[in-house]
Parts: structure tokens; sequence; C-alpha cells
């Protein structure tokens, strides 16, 4: 298909929104997520005959973001995608964000993911959404100043995954346990996700390594079998939560508190302060939600909650304005 | 059921034979191994008045073994299950040993693996595999100084296992992916497991770790899923793997060797100097284990090799003898 072609086929905007996602899950650091329900990134990408990328316009909870293309997720995403896959015509983007800045809620991730899967539409050929996780993981890196995939991969694909190589990147679906449901709190503190990766050690002791491995695979086997008890004994992490759980106040309390109310386990969503518990069941999703947000009022900080089963759905396109 | 009842009908002796296995299966260090078939040590529990525990004679291929009840890795499993179930009477140990020394197949393990089974036929009433597991790890921890349990799992439960935690012990069945072959080859060096231990360096940079358990979290999906190039890219080691190829004259001409032959991918056995592969077919298992002997072979250096489907089966029972 020729450009011409190509350039009089396309949209003139298209939408697509992408879910938030909870990363980091116990000892999958940089590895395991999921993508959650109701809270998400949405964002619209114009057909621009100025070339290059731009933003147009930034709404939602979150107003300020870096205007520079290369310093925002969402244009840093696609101006790595149309390297590979130049187009005849600019892309200017709407960016209207649902996820609070510095939540833990993968809102960096999301904000890639929907400009990278909204963009896809203006390709002559559409890329399967696995070739576009690399494109976002670039995008996310403007924001953490690191490539990880474990919030772009539940955002992009849905459900919980496993990050199992980076060059090229590439993550795997991991069955989601029967009757699993994640509880996420959000309580209204700012961690920066980069000053949380610097506070972490350089290094891993390799018993610890050893350690947090064996918890890594209990728990991608314990998917796969179905075994609630295995998920229950694997959901430790031993290598970010020991120095993380130091920036949100409360969180040993609240993480008793989940467990006390029935939790299968209990962590920091992403770099924090979000913290997310796995359940069982929707009665103790309400249960451990309402325990956890009690500790932080406690700790007199006010805190939002979400409860469900993990999203299967990924990023999808919402809108398509096929206008000249 | 009473001591005295309990003695009565114990028998005079058990045999057990368990298999060699491979483990620190690439980026599954300390946690994933799996057994072979033809090769393993067999252990002659015998009932014995004197009490305690020790240890008869050893035969086979290694013949000089420490007698010290506490220091070989046979009667040291006996010492710790008994201490849990203890006997009316004492056990003595004909170590059979099947399994080179310092070979890295696993030898230690499976001669702790083969007397906890055989000794299990004494206990009043016998424990299921599983909760074996613990004892045969202190067992083996008797010779390598450290717990570890990734040759005892398949030697004690056969298959591909992952071991998900030390405390308490536990392991998995892994699917084996259809077709897959293993090749093991010893080079006739001696690595002595402290050793090879202590060059290991005591701690795994953050990024490393992250990429070690993308491979480990990868090689487990694989598993499940039977997908094998996902197995293939996931068979890696960032850890053991380029300090202890050092260990070992010739590691990288015969993974290039066995890489070219179409090995799905190669590695250390333990911590060598035995070298693995996995491959998807038997005329493909031949053809690289012929080919890793003879790059061996170039450096002076001669083999056994081995090739075959995983083993199955476990260690297991292999004669009683009721007699009184």
């Amino acid at each position: 298909m020729s450009r011409v072609q190509g350039s009089t086929s396309t949209p003139r905007s298209v939408t697509a929104f992408a879910p938030a996602s909870v990363a980091n899950v116990t000892a999958g650091y940089d590895i395991l997520g999921f993508a959650i329900d109701d809270v998400g990134d949405r964002v619209t990408v114009h057909r621009d005959g100025r070339g290059g990328v731009g933003i147009r316009s930034v709404v939602g909870v979150v107003p300020d973001l870096p205007r520079d293309p290369s310093a925002n997720t969402a244009t840093a995403a696609l101006v790595a995608m149309l390297e590979d896959h130049p187009l005849p015509h600019g892309l200017a983007v709407e960016l209207d964000k649902g996820i609070p800045l510095g939540s833990g809620m993968g809102g960096s991730a999301a904000s890639a993911v929907a400009a990278v899967v909204a963009a896809n539409r203006f390709l002559p050929e559409p890329l399967p959404a696995a070739e576009l996780f690399p494109y976002a993981i670039v995008g996310e890196s403007a924001a953490s100043g690191a490539s990880h995939g474990d919030n772009v991969a539940p955002s992009l694909l849905g459900g919980l995954t496993a990050v199992v190589g980076l060059e090229p990147a590439e993550a795997v679906h991991l069955p989601v346990p029967k009757g699993l449901q994640y509880v996420l709190v959000h309580p209204h503190l700012a961690v920066e996700t980069r000053s949380a990766r610097a506070a972490l050690a350089p290094d891993v002791p390799l018993e610890r390594h050893v350690h947090q491995s064996m918890h890594l695979a209990g728990f991608v086997a314990a998917c796969f079998l179905g075994d609630l008890p295995l998920l229950r004994r694997s959901l430790v992490d031993l290598v970010a939560e020991p120095v993380r759980a130091g920036f949100i106040p409360g969180f040993a309390d609240a993480k008793a508190a989940a467990l006390a109310e029935g939790a299968i386990g209990f962590g920091i969503a992403g770099s924090g302060p979000s913290v997310f518990a796995l359940v069982d069941s929707a009665a103790t999703s309400r249960a451990v939600e309402a325990a956890v947000r009690s500790v932080f009022r406690g700790h007199r900080v006010e805190a939002d909650g979400w409860v469900g089963p993990i999203r299967a759905r990924g990023a999808e396109v919402t809108r398509v304005d096929d206008g000249p």
C-alpha cells in the first residue's frame, strides 16, 4: 500500500482507553502486573498536517505534565513508533488523565499505551498488540528513567501478565485463578517513581535473589495450577517492599489489617504509595478495602479504593472519527 | 500404633533407588531441576539393633565418602528424619553410588533421597514423598554446606521441578513440554560444589536480578504453555554461568556446538562440570551429545553422555526384605 493510499484512508482522530494497573506484584519486581477496571487514561490522537508529534491538550486529574514530546510518555511512545512506522502526516495528542500522577497505579504506562493503541489505527497495516509493547515501554521510560514493562503489559494486554523479556520486549498472560479479586487503595501521598527506584539497593544478596525467585516461580506456577494456597505463600516481596514500605505511613498496619481480613496477599502497587491486596471473594475484597482505608485514615491520610476481578480486557479504541 | 507393634512389623532391610538429576537449570539457580534415567544411587537401609544411624558400607563409583553419620548425606538425612519420627531401633546404611562425586549430577542429593525413601518404610505410617523433602535437603546440605532443593526435588519426585519454598521446603512439578529431551555430558573433571558456590559473587546487581527473574518466569510459563520458542528464549543464566563456565575447559565451544546442532538451550548441570542441553527430538539429542563430547575430546577431556526424555518417576523402593 502506497503512502498516498495510506494517508487518504487514515482517520481524522482516534481515541483509545488504557486501564490503570498494579505492577511490581510482590516477588515480580518489574515483571508481574495486572489490569484494573474503572480507572484509566484516555488519549485522542489527531492527524496533524504540520508533521511531527505534539501535545494539543492535557485534561483530567493531572493537568500538569511535560509538553516536550520526548518527555511526555504518550508522545515519547509515538515518536518511537513513528521511527519504525513513519506516517505521511503528524500526530497531535489530547491526553485525558484518569490516573493520578505518582499514585503507583501505572498512569505513565497507561498514557503511553493509550497513545500507541490510538496511533496504531493510523498505520496502513495496524500492528498486533504485542508489537506495540516495545513502543509503549520506550514511552514509559520517559517518566521513570528506566525500561520496565510490568505496568505497560497489563495496561496494553489486560489480565495478569509477566514480562519475560525486554530485548525484545515480551510478555505472557498468566491464567487468573478462579475467584481471584483485587483491592487497590490509593492513599493521597505522592511518591515519585524515580525516587522510589533510587531508594532500592543497587545489589540483591544472592540468597535473597534465590528466595525471591522461588516466590516468583511459585506465583507463576500457582496461577497455572489455580492453587490459591501456593499463591498465598508466594505473595512475598523481599526486594522492594522492605525499603519502600518506609515511604508509606501506615503500611505495616495496613498489611496486617488486610491479612487479618482474609487477604491472600498484600503489597505495594508499583512504586507506591498505592497498596493492593489479592483476595478470593468479593465479600473479602470489600472488608479488606474498608480495613486498609481505615488504617490510612488513622494516619490522617485520605484514600480512594477500588475492588473487583482483574480486568481481562486491555487497552482499546473507543472512538474513531473518519472525517476528512 | 504402639512402638512394639511398629517394631514387630518393620522390615529387615529396604533398598531404594534415587535418580541423578540436573539442577541450576539456567535461570533457575537453586530452583529448577529435572530427573534423568539410567544413572542413580541405591541405598539399602537395614534395621539395626544397636540403635542410632551408621554407615555399613559404601560401594560403586565413589568408594571414598565420609563415614561420620552427620557428614554423609544419606545418614545426615536419616538423623534429621529420626529426630521427628523416632524408631525403636537403629538404621545401618549400605550406599551403592552410581553417580560420580563432584560431577554436577546430583549425587549428594540422590544418596540422601534414596536413604529417606528406604527408611520411610520403617515408619509405622510412612510419609508422603513431599514430607520427605525437607529431610533429604538437610542431608544434602551436609555435602554442599548450603540448603537448596533443586537436585533433591527431581530426584525424589521425578520430572521437572521448581523449588518454591525452603521454610517449609516445597516443590512443584512443571509440565514437561511435549517432545522435550535432555542431553547430559559429564567431562571427567572434578568441580567441588563448595568451591563452585564460593566462586559466585555474594550479590546480584538489581538489574541482573530482574533479567534473570524474567527468564525464570518465562521458563515456568513456557512449561505450562508448552511453548518451546519461549522456553528457548528463557534458557539463559546471567548469574552462575558467567562465573562457573571458567571452571569447565571448552564450555563456550561446547555450548556453541550444542546450539549449532539445534539445542533449545544449554547450561551447566548443578555446579558442574557436567553440562546439559534441552532439545526437541531424540535425533537432535544424539547429535548434540556427540558434538559436545567431541569438543571435550578436543580439550583432551574424556566425557560420558546420556540422552533421553526427562524421567517422570522419582525415587522408588526396589526391594524389601521382610525377614525377622
